[in-house]
């Protein structure tokens, strides 16, 4: 594709050669001619100097910027022109409509037009599955799972009965969505009775879950994933969890029971949250926070037990400081006792 | 089922209606008419007032107690009950036993009556399933594995060679069992030496084991789960530890090697034990904790380095409050200057 | 075995009767007669004075060791021998080479002489497999990829397309290689537009991937884990990151985004590092511990904020007394009170 013609397709505003034949993007280190590439974290900004790129998406120009050795294409939005340059120019590889004949398909599920399915696939009795839906290798789809059109659920994956995706999900390989809750009534002689978790799971459009990440299912009520979340690999939702809308749970996250977690919200890596809160909406953690009170809307929390951000910064680089802050408590001690003495003799002279 | 009927069942106490018919159990805040609810947590107990269910279960009625618009089931273990009736009015439904024509069944693994082996389940060479028990779909069991009586073994598990199941036990889909515990030896070269891991896992009776959790198997002595344990989502058991009865694990803990739980251990979420320790019985830890050493029994845990939950506590609200407690020392070290001084001046005017 | 040939077999000194015979390698408490054990810990050290083993590997002598009741292979590399000492005792037993007819294989993927393809195995378009590698079932190899000679995938294992792992790499039960990075470029109405995520994924020869761990592929350049790297279960490495030589990651650690570890550093259990960080060769990090920032080479780094491990045992300490602190804060500016009274006493009686 001619620079030219990228530029226009990404609504950006083209500086240099436009004749160039892009034909793939690629980072700043690993491009070369006939390459276009995107710096995503200022710290690399500098790499741009010695990239041999033909091209680079860039934001508007500001004062400090170095001349750049190629062309640039200019957006309010470069990363959004970035997903969309790598969406052109390195579509996925899908595999072709059809079911495969190492599947094990119940006689009443519904299969959608173009929908692709592929070996070892098991999708039960009642289950739907939606127009062009894709099913890689060995994905396991429960008794009256609902999965809506345009979904892709990549190997190993497993769907349980009942559940209900709705449209364009994506959910990577070994990712488990219904399994049962972890719930359980501490009887008298100290065992633990299973509370039956049969309830209702539902991710709504647009959601992403990640690989081997898991999503619970209730006893009662349901467990919900709101339209356009997304959530990365290892994260645990347990049953009863409201995940809100756009909201985005990095690796490892954990969100234990009832919780519910509004709009917007951004979890860091490693981020948990206790059962029976309420996170508002646009709140924000950063990695490792724990998170077991309320959280007002669009605050940023920090460390555990977490408190707003800014404040957390600061008690820690105290706590890194004790040692000088110890010795200082100590040093007063000394100089009070000598006043102390010195006070003593000063009274005792004046009498 | 009428409500009458279920408070017999459940031994409690009938306060209402008792011809109402009862269908379902359900959330205090989607029950409807037909319905029995419960409210796990204090927090909720004040959305009864509102509830359309016909009837709650609850506990011994205290004082300050408002009054509910339906029938009430009163027991000493309310939680119990609701446990029991979840499981009379909401039975799981069970796959038909039988084997599928699309599994993988060694000729000499022995399958017992009434097992319900599913497609693409791999079982292999002197393997032995127990009477009833459920195999999902595409769930490998290696050869000489033992699975018990009335297991349920979820889609895509994967019970390594020679590992013992006891009897009711549940494995969630995708955990692993038996899998290789991360041992090697550092060589002088630098590069580390793989010490096989081949000896043995025993999962005791009644254990449940969470979706996507790992155990791992050591190279010499076993790793074992006793006796009702209750493992969740996302869990890592690394090889040699010894997890006690009845002990809780809530999801993403993770137990380094040789570590023992004695039983009734309750660790929360996210939850590290160091290797080579003894979690005393009873002990606990809060969500987050790091045990680095052994823990008394009954202890109850919290923070990193642990300390005891009560001093935890106590420390974190000062580290909150450590810019507070520098501004004192600030301002006690501006006081004592100044006292110095006058002092020094005091006393020069004595002479 | 006789104990004369596992010493020569193993280059360790004997002390006592070479002529045992030894069947087994086992645990301190669990050998007996026949076995050689090994303690890895010093802790159990003195478990040795009551083992029933015909012998014991051991280090080199010193001056209070307590007599063994049993022959003793000394080493300088104790847990090297020992590692050999189970190499040779338990072979591990593999299933024999073939291709499994209930297993889906391309008609252009080429598999190596010897490879053991079990049932239910997925392959696609232009894979590779190497010579003797082993794929348990359920395994999924996308189209494109390439497993090097020698390579062990567990059951439910998932390699994404174009994926390439080198020789003698060991992936264990449900991890998965190649899953989509969490990239999104947010969009002016707050959704989240995916960066598809298409790029390679390498992982060199020796590497050992723990069970449920998954590795994510980046939009561009790749994620790399290089030579002899050993990662234990539920790790995550997010796209774009580069795993050094060597290193070692224990359980529950998480890699974001475009990080490098350099080679030979070694993290504890659970560790997060952020993105677009440099760890330095020969770095550790204990567990749990939060490193956000670049790291120099052979630090050893504890809590988060990471700091230098000394630095965080001895502010951790202060931390836990920091009740003891305040106390002498608030003792003092009693003290204080009480002096600027006396002195302004002294001072008024002065006039």
């Amino acid at each position: 594709m001619k620079l030219r013609d990228l530029a226009e397709r990404l609504g950006c505003r083209l500086e240099g050669d436009g004749e160039a034949e892009i034909a793939r993007v690629a980072g700043v280190e690993q491009a070369g001619p006939g390459d276009i590439t995107f710096v995503s974290n200022p710290k690399y900004k500098s790499h741009l100097i010695g990239t041999r790129a033909s091209a680079a998406i860039l934001g508007p120009a500001s004062a400090g910027d170095q001349p750049t050795p190629c062309a640039i294409l200019r957006s309010d939005e470069p990363y959004v022109a970035f997903a969309q340059a790598v969406r052109l120019l390195m579509p996925a590889a899908a595999p072709p409509p059809g079911i495969d004949r190492l599947s094990a398909i119940a006689a009443d599920a519904v299969i959608g037009p173009d929908a692709s399915i592929g070996p070892f696939v098991t999708i039960g009795a009642g289950a739907s599955i939606g127009a062009r839906a894709i099913i890689y290798p060995s994905v396991i789809i429960g008794p009256n799972a609902r999965i809506g059109d345009d979904c892709i659920l990549h190997a190993g994956v497993s769907i349980r009965d009942g559940v209900s995706l709705g449209h364009r999900v994506t959910v990577l390989d070994g990712a488990v969505i219904g399994s049962d809750g972890f719930g359980f009534a501490r009887q008298r002689d100290g065992t633990h009775l299973k509370i039956p978790q049969h309830a209702d799971v539902v991710i709504e459009d647009d959601v992403e879950i990640g690989a081997n990440t898991t999503i619970d299912r209730p006893a009662v009520g349901e467990t919900r994933i709101r339209a356009g979340a997304k959530i990365d690999n290892l994260v645990q939702i347990a049953h009863g969890v409201r995940v809100g809308e756009r909201t985005l749970l990095a690796a490892q996250v954990g969100i234990a029971g009832s919780t519910v977690l509004e709009d917007d919200v951004v979890l860091g890596g490693q981020v948990g949250v206790a059962g029976h809160v309420r996170i508002g909406q646009g709140a924000m953690a950063s990695g490792k926070t724990g998170l077991t009170n309320d959280v007002d809307a669009r605050t940023v929390m920090s460390g555990y037990p977490a408190v707003p951000n800014v404040e957390w910064r600061r008690s820690q680089v105290l706590v890194r400081h004790l040692p000088d802050l110890k010795k200082r408590v100590a040093e007063l001690e000394q100089r009070i006792a000598e006043l102390e003495e010195k006070l003593a003799e000063c009274r005792t002279s004046d009498r």
